[in-house]
């Protein structure tokens, strides 16, 4: 053996070799487009990382089962990027939903907190819901969330700063009286499009439904009726209620707002309990080997009541599909998003969280329920970035060492369905949000991904394959 | 629209479509073995999670890189299993590296801590190097931790607790007064396999190549000589430098012990530093949204000058590949470890762990090129768990509100090449050693892997994916 000469033969073989993985890799032969019609549908898991999907799963289906995602034929990563906010800005490696949905709806990078904008530059983007609309395409989003939400909003919205979601938070957005931010450049007075409550009534959706009402109702700005009245001038019907959207017929463009904001999600802690912080004895503030802790006690997930008469997110993607696709020839681009993965872990609300994942893959099956009498139909699954919640151990690694070991932040201890007790843990900060966190995350698509969707894709690639799928 | 209807008549094509889906994912119609001679590949990044890979993407190849294991063509996720120790234990939602490598080497479900040992009944499970020497198969393992840790033992010997690495390890081990466990059942004198150094020493292995030469050193249970001098009866060559590795010839059967213990890592913190607490001001004790915080500086890692004259993992793995191939016309198994991702993570070093997520992307470009050369040649890389690291902003995402924010753990800053800051965040528990997580993992595989590796795989299925791939 000579190691130098094996070497650089392997080194040689190497860069023909990872060369030819990386371009493969980065501009695949992508199958061609399907004939008409032709459908895409993403569902985005708002901060559905490995952590809160294995966390699902091992409530919802044990930890030997599979969630409906797991079962998905092609599953891939997504590198979630973002900038400074300026023209030529370093990047910043955590991302917020702002700049991560507007990658996918846009296929540019911006900055934390712009929707549908240039990072500095502040340009509007065109989003894929334009795109398609101009292309003759029907268009839908579908959230559990406020459909003024950052997620939501960058497919059909442009402005500056995501919490300009209604008229009367343009000049100043308050809260506990702190300025948190505003939009004044984007107001129709300055020549802006105005909040995105009024874009949305303005856009060309077909389907708009979610939480969000009270973004609808405060007058709209230049007029003398509500956004909501806008959007009855524009021709949306307007539905509030589960059971309004089923009685509505399919035809026609639908707006429905199922609650004032948020949507209240399925499941919750006992009683209402979150993560909690352990409480250790007196002796152990004197010393970290010292005294002992007690952990919060054990608990269950239960339904949450304030959900009782909402709308699944599943029943809404179904009401979508079916207005998207009557009588289209053409076909329809659909986003679905399940919101509160991402906001019930802000809060340290695992059993929020895990209802939010079984509500995505509801919604999944009704999906893929679709995709199997409509085959040109690409599905999509996703999260736009990562989040804070992490399964750790409710017995320590390290138990075997007679000192009290517990996390610095807080922790739930969840009894699953299977009898064991499940830990979930949120420390990474002491504010009363926790931070998103910055891995890459999972991607999965139906077969009709197949040659389209490779197994690393930046995330505003997503949207040059959905745009490729649709063919414009 | 009729939706209880429509809603019944999705649910029936979702049952056929769910079922199609997931029967083709867990018993897929794998593509038959190559004819021989054949080879696997196994890469295990412990502790590699996508937080992980992510944080050493962004250091060393910038946020929008790539690395080479982001370009293997086939991407998929692996469920990670564990019990409590008894023989229908209940789920444990947290590995650590002895049960999960069990998991790989022998296909069965087992109790943290033990090492190719089934839960409750202390039986020993045949691993996939015992059942390739035994198909005439070559084999090898090769590591950045000591050979006799938990990853790389589990893969060639059978005992009750990962800790009973050498003959004085057995009776008792104990460390600052602390009883640890015993393995006095698998003594020798108890008719036991000994040690998991003795049984190295004796297993069917072709090249053994990692660090742990304490666990080498001692007398050999029953013999008058050391069990390095047993390895050496058992007709092992020996080396014990980065020279004597490239020195050494490419047949016969060799055992490279390059350091006592775990190999030292190749980048560390600035000046050794680690993460560190964040220290608010006097104030802030008061309450948490009064005062301010000083985080710790930014720093840059640097080379550990500890880790000079230590072979890399890609020329352990190089030397491994010359011996297993050399005039082979069976094929072999390898499985190469990058230990330390987790070991660094345990301990709060994220620069640490970048250096080892680039060494398995250099063993990865070695196996990558041989199998260029030898195309029936089945690469795997994948983790065993995932870990506590956690990509953090390095700005709060609540920055605009004038409190104090900062992680109740430890943080470190690093400054990437492209000029950003990163914060890694460590906060699982108050111990000197942090807590492994529970996520889902990544699993990728060369093209070999097409038709053989689904995109979700029960962590064991990878045991019967490389014994179907051998074809025995």
């Amino acid at each position: 053996m000579n190691p130098p000469l094996y070497h650089r033969a392997l080194c040689a073989l190497l860069l023909s070799a990872g060369l030819a993985l990386a371009q493969d890799n980065l501009s695949p032969e992508a199958a061609p487009p399907p004939p008409a019609p032709r459908a895409v549908i993403l569902i985005i898991g708002d901060g559905m990382d490995d952590q809160q999907i294995t966390i699902a799963r091992n409530y919802l289906e044990g930890a030997a089962g599979q969630l409906l995602l797991d079962q998905m034929p092609l599953r891939g990563t997504s590198q979630i990027l973002t900038t400074e906010d300026n023209v030529s800005g370093r990047p910043v490696y955590v991302a917020d939903s702002a700049n991560t949905a507007t990658s996918m709806a846009t296929g540019t990078i911006t900055s934390r907190g712009r929707i549908a904008t240039s990072a500095g530059s502040d340009e509007d983007l065109e989003t894929i819901v334009e795109l398609a609309a101009a292309a003759g395409y029907r268009t839908g989003i579908v959230s559990t969330a406020s459909v003024t939400d950052a997620t939501p909003a960058a497919f059909a919205a442009h402005i500056s700063f995501r919490l300009c979601q209604n008229p009367d938070a343009m000049e100043e957005i308050v809260y506990r009286d702190i300025h948190l931010g505003a939009c004044p450049a984007d107001m129709k007075a300055n020549g802006g499009k105005g909040s995105i409550a009024e874009q949305l009534a303005e856009s060309p959706l077909d389907v708009i439904l979610g939480g969000g009402a009270s973004h609808f109702s405060p007058i709209a700005e230049g007029e003398s009726v509500s956004v909501l009245d806008v959007a009855v001038q524009r021709g949306f019907e307007v539905v509030t209620s589960k059971e309004a959207l089923v009685q509505a017929g399919t035809s026609g463009r639908l707006l429905g707002l199922f609650s004032p904001d948020t949507m209240p999600v399925r499941l919750q802690g006992e009683d209402g309990r979150l993560a909690e912080e352990p409480e250790p004895s007196v002796l152990n503030h004197l010393h970290r080997y010292l005294g002992e802790v007690t952990l919060p006690a054990p608990m269950n997930c239960e339904s949450n009541p304030a959900a009782a008469g909402m709308p699944s997110l599943q029943l809404m993607t179904e009401a979508a599909l079916a207005r998207l696709s009557r009588d289209n020839d053409r076909g329809f681009f659909l986003m679905v998003e399940s919101a509160s993965i991402d906001k019930q872990s802000h809060e340290r609300k695992p059993c929020g969280s895990i209802g939010e994942v079984e509500q995505l893959n509801e919604a999944l099956a009704s999906a893929l329920a679709y995709a199997e009498s409509h085959p040109h139909t690409l599905i999509l699954v996703t999260a736009d970035h990562s989040q804070a919640a992490q399964l750790v151990p409710a017995d320590s690694l390290f138990a075997d060492f007679p000192v009290p070991i517990y996390t610095p932040g807080k922790v739930a201890r969840i009894r699953t369905p299977e009898g064991s007790l499940m830990a979930v843990n949120y420390a990474t900060n002491n504010f009363s949000y926790e931070e998103h966190t910055g891995a890459n995350v999972p991607l999965f698509s139906n077969e009709e991904g197949r040659d389209r969707v490779p197994a690393f894709v930046r995330q505003r690639d997503l949207f040059t394959i959905m745009r490729d799928y649709l063919d414009f």
